[in-house]
């Protein structure tokens, strides 16, 4: 089997598994167990991935990180959001 | 400024953002807002990831995989646990 068909399957999965979880807190309006670290430091890493694409000339990396980036700040300012509402943990 | 470096970071707080969510998964010991979608998705991306970094013998692939491992399977089976219990989405 080849290499790197491994590589894109576990590209794939790691890229589309954010979309599970904008879509449940779409639905819910509900953050509560969520941590506001996480996704704070994990949609600034995927900007910054996207950025390094970017500037490197990087075709699969801009696009993979491009991608998460919709749900995973989707994700956050829905938090942050919450957190300034109620004072959400 | 070495493009190199902006990889560096990024690959920094994508990796480290999980340790936040299973910490505080670990002191509420709540999931109820976090998606099983999500991280049935995400550990077994990086599991793949993890696998293709051994069999591509690529050291910063294995070493980032891994790691980020610990917290997205913590985070996972807590989430299947109270699926079971309590029939939670």
């Amino acid at each position: 089997m080849d290499v790197d068909a491994i590589g894109y399957v576990a590209a794939a999965l790691t890229t589309l598994s954010f979309f599970p979880q904008a879509i449940k807190t779409l639905r819910t309006d509900d953050t509560h167990s969520i941590s506001l670290s996480m996704y704070s430091l994990f949609t600034s890493g995927v900007a910054i991935w996207a950025a390094f694409g970017l500037l490197s000339g990087n075709g699969p990396v801009i696009l993979a990180n491009g991608f998460t980036l919709i749900p995973a700040s989707f994700v956050l300012q829905k938090k942050i959001r919450h957190r300034l509402k109620a004072g959400e943990r």
